[in-house]
């Protein structure tokens, strides 16, 4: 292990990088630098400087991701309409690709061999980091502590961190909360404990997002959202950068208990897991994406997107961001995304979004004076239909025939 | 047109397939058979009798199909979690084939050379109803007045009832309702008149099966289904038949709001169209089938589910049905459901369905030792997550070690 | 019939579109604008000058377009490993959309209302040739003879001509080829007459491009090809542009007997053909292309672009190079293609192509230190196998546990 | 270490697998049971036995597996034509899941609770080995040698057979073959040294299963394939089991030079690798086989098989054959295999394989008198086919006409 010199941890500031940083400290004698994202968790970062500083880190990165992370990585995905088995937004796999590329920028930039992250090792997010830093510095070190060490059990972490002055907050030595939490932008997301058992509801208080739909207001919510190109730029008339609007949609979003999900998952490294989700803001905007979409997508390009869909989402939830294969998607799914402009209308209410309109001024592929059952002047001849059909069918007749004669 | 002496018709009792009647007993001087079905339309069928006898029909088929509708073609699309364009149900497209696959063997029965339905020129059921025959007899005529005659707006229509005796009823003579509306177990859709814009919200009053979520209880509703081999069989621990059950779904569904849909839609003739749904049921029967699957499917099975499940719902769509491609697909999706078994709890509350729980006590691969975050007593081992990552990365380090030596 | 005043007909010079021409004339009484291209079908142009001058044509349009029909067409489709039904390289599908694309434009630069083409009513050809003008130019007319026309067999176009007093040459008296022949720079097929027996093995003067394998010479032949971002831009050591590459190809595969092709194929219309192909130069290059590929094209990419390839040969030989999906496609292979550099070796003989080696300087992905059986010296730890193949595992161990305990 | 008390050992009689033997006796203090299979490698599988006993191993099991591998393995995975990277057989992959099965049942047969094999720990035959443990008996233990000791390098794998009384052959004392070889009734495979370069072209001598094009006989021969649901019969009229087909084809395929292949592969375990095969039969089963399914199969669902066949060979080529989503794939691919029925003639000549004429009496789809360019009779009405191309036309003249007003 003497050949490291420094490595670069991603720190919140918590319990478990905490004793992750003192750990490394302790384990590599290694120099640790410490970096910090803000990528809408919602948690003050001054804090995590003060307990790097207490740790005697020299240099301690902190920095404010919000808009890059909305901006190259959530609004990307949603151009695809990205759903992970029918129902998971992936509100936590597109966050690691980003922490993973700032991490290996830093590596660099201060001369570090490694870098460390506090992820276990029977989740996803050790891949979706690890897969990152490989992609984007092959000979990268990765130190992953809790494939390493013995701490298994929280009581052994909280032993560490008591004999090795690491300070423990009240709520951790009362067992803290009884679940496993990620938080940023896009969601905020549960597992563990209670939730271990997929036959039990959720307890009502776990949710921190979101308000219940039975406590949502009585009144329905509209709200407009304007796209250009796929993307989301303006709620309501008042034109937002891409952070500043997903945090107002979750606003409102949670005001109506709208994107609160509780399923069952794959995990990449092969065993099924339960968990629970709020998605507030993500919600609204697929469902108003694929509005824009319908209007203004020709179908053969929308299915070709809704048959790629799943394999991109797999894709980005198995930690393959920073792959040539989702590169490749992209510039598919982004190429297509030209003509995506217009406002959709949504109606919240207690939990469900409705579209009740969409308009494209530019780019509307929906021609009244086709679809129209009134008279159309012409404008499609109903003929031509019964040769569109008996085309379609030749195959099948001739395949009927047979089937007769036999 | 002298070789038609008989032609079975797809007969409602309605003004439109009423006035084909008539017209194709003019026009062909043949005599017409009529077929009219219960696929749970909600209408009573004797009203068709009668004013089928009074157009001098001899051979008259009314016949309730709603079991064998949900039963062999409902349930069937459901094993797939089949959604087309990521919103739509597909409640129109899954009944055609069975009732041209009726109108089939009524026609070998009766020894039509023909048949008939008053599916417009400018829609997708034409197609459905036409490949459908087409596939199970090769040979058979079809005529599809819409397509042959000139009665092409509603006030012709009206004009031609009047001045050949069929009796049109006040609601056609002041308009009607403003909406093209078509029916079934599944779902009943809107199309046409006011929806024709797609920026405006449909009117309050059009919904007719589901209360505005807004007036639906204060108090949400739990329910519980039973799967077996990814049918659902009993409800709330009663066992009903398919199509029962579906009823009852639709029955609660419909009093909490659920199902309703606003959409845009790519038709199989090449234009957009915008349609109303409510499909109470089966947006629970979806869902509940999801979660489910979510216990008691492979991961690599499920993924290849969803990654056919477009080209499935375009099949559907478009109304291939019977042909050979749509049943490989069956294959593969009926063979993945053996192990479809367990219970699914979900909470109804003013529109939304939620999952709350889900159990297999025969199948789940929901394995708590192993994705549990506590200590697993080696049933996992962590550090083989190492190996994983490195080998899932190899290739995109040499690709990365390239780029750097460039 | 009176709109039409101008028509662009895409004139070959040969018989048919000769009487063609002349029913123009005659049936619409409007100008005919002749449209002949070389696309290296291996005709002399200028005849076709002479004979549209014979009918009194004003405007003829005579046009060398080699390099734009494989630059702009070839090549893109090549960077796919383009094969239809497992077999079919798409020569006659490829040609069609520049064909359209050219009399659109033509159309336009001439101010006719319409466009005509030679193809039969049960052909792809004619499907090919209308996409394209509808896609860019939505409102042009399209005139399609042999679907109007009551000339359905040869005898009856005879007559015509005999009657209007258009030259048949000797050959087409004597019955002329008893194959129906299409060629470019592509390929040359063969369709029809005792082709139509699919159990007979063609007679052995039909192939016109390429020596049958046992005449060709007893050496081998060893070439070289050189890789630009997917295209051969280098036959070897000797630049050249697109259309002199693929010409010179096929003069040495026809040499060496390589290229043929005896298949039966799906048409898009909905019946099976039969048709054999001569493609000496695109054998050659798809399989020095897919070599290439092998060496600089990241797994998963290839996998991709392999599990979207039979979809994109689909929309080519269906007719729907202009369409907005296709692009899309084009897209993502283009994208993938930056790193696709470097030389090809490949040995022909009597029929054979074998790729015997494959180099890229720049991009080569293939890593000796790792890939070798011998010491790597740890580039690449065994041991990592161990963690990947058990995760990789456990879904189906924990499968399987479930089962045993049934 | 001590749990083991007895390993089957997948044992060739070779020198590689008598080390392993050995030194799982010494490492392991364990009983050694050996498993010894006749796949067509075209060994003697007596000497294996002997050499077992000279160890002193009590339980020898040697087994003709060839019937089973051919009719069980190879022939499903021919009925989807399957191909890996476009080019590659995967003769080496589809021996490995029988191996495994036959290790695994033997393993509870003699109540031992680990199984070995020979398999280096860069390759892919690990995975399909230990996969397929996994799969079948999800507790088994593995020991994989090759990644557990340091005899990583030829010389130290002599040296420990020397040293522990392992007779070593002169050919080994020499270097043995330069290659890495492995062979079964569908391919023999070259790895390792001179290939290690992939710019270099293989030397003459490597080959071993088929003559060279230049020497193969100057006659053309003609042989007749029989299919019935989908897998060969009989050949030349005389009916043979699978293997003992597949070997006449090989013997056949390998005198006239037929089914060399030179190329570069992507492992699963993320590396390129370089291998050279000889598939004589299985060149020539394919292609057959594509011929009976162009007559005989549907065209979307022969779309479909193409569209999913990447994905099945990968499933097959990462060691997946006992997965779930094979097995689904698989009952899909059989099930379209039931009117895959009837004859193929093909020529052989010098390296090349061409079909010359296909017939099924029962399932040809082949219509003569709707494909012919003669006149039809009315069984094809042309003028369907503007309709046909009208409506499919239509979204992109919609969209063309929106982009001609912007």
């Amino acid at each position: 292990m003497s050949e490291i010199k420094k490595v670069v941890l991603a720190y919140s500031g918590g319990l478990d990088t905490s004793v992750i940083l003192k750990w490394l400290q302790d384990t590599y004698q290694c120099e640790v630098v410490t970096f910090t994202a803000d990528i809408g968790q919602g948690e003050e970062l001054e804090p995590a400087r003060r307990k790097a500083q207490q740790f005697g880190i020299q240099q301690i990165f902190i920095e404010d991701l919000r808009e890059e992370f909305v901006r190259d990585f959530v609004y990307p995905m949603f151009r695809a309409n990205t759903i992970y088995e029918g129902e998971y937004l992936l509100g936590t796999s597109i966050a690691r690709p980003l922490i993973a590329k700032r991490q290996i920028e830093i590596a660099r930039q201060v001369g570090a061999e490694a870098v460390s992250h506090g992820a276990t090792g029977k989740g996803n997010d050790q891949v979706r980091f690890e897969l990152g830093y490989y992609a984007l510095e092959p000979n990268i070190k990765v130190i992953a502590p809790w494939r390493e060490w013995d701490l298994l059990s929280r009581e052994k972490l909280l032993a560490y961190a008591e004999s090795h002055g690491i300070p423990v907050e009240m709520k951790h030595k009362n067992g803290g909360s009884p679940y496993s939490m990620d938080a940023n932008l896009l969601h905020i997301s549960y597992e563990g404990k209670g939730l271990e058992d997929p036959a039990r509801e959720p307890e009502a208080d776990m949710w921190r997002w979101t308000v219940a739909p039975e406590v949502a207001p009585d009144q329905p919510q509209y709200l407009e959202l304007n796209f250009e190109k796929g993307d989301a730029v303006s709620l309501n008339g008042v034109t937002m950068t891409p952070a500043v609007l997903l945090a107002e949609l979750n606003r409102i979003g949670g005001q109506h208990g709208i994107g609160r999900l509780d399923l069952v998952e794959n995990r990449f490294v092969g065993m099924k897991s339960r968990g629970c989700y709020e998605t507030p803001g993500g919600t609204i905007l697929l469902k108003a994406h694929r509005a824009i979409e319908s209007l203004t997508l020709d179908r053969e390009v929308a299915h070709l997107k809704d048959d790629l869909m799943p394999r991109y989402a797999a894709l980005i939830y198995n930690g393959y961001w920073w792959s040539p294969e989702r590169r490749a998607l992209q510039t598919l799914i982004d190429h297509t995304q030209q003509t995506v402009n217009g406002w959709v209308r949504l109606k919240l209410y207690k939990g469900t979004v409705m579209v009740v309109g969409r308009e494209s001024r530019t780019d509307s592929l929906f021609d009244p004076t086709i679809a129209t059952f009134e008279d159309d002047g012409g404008a499609y001849q109903q003929s031509d239909a019964a040769g569109f059909i008996r085309l379609n069918a030749l195959r099948m007749r001739i395949a009927a025939r047979l089937q007769r004669k036999e």
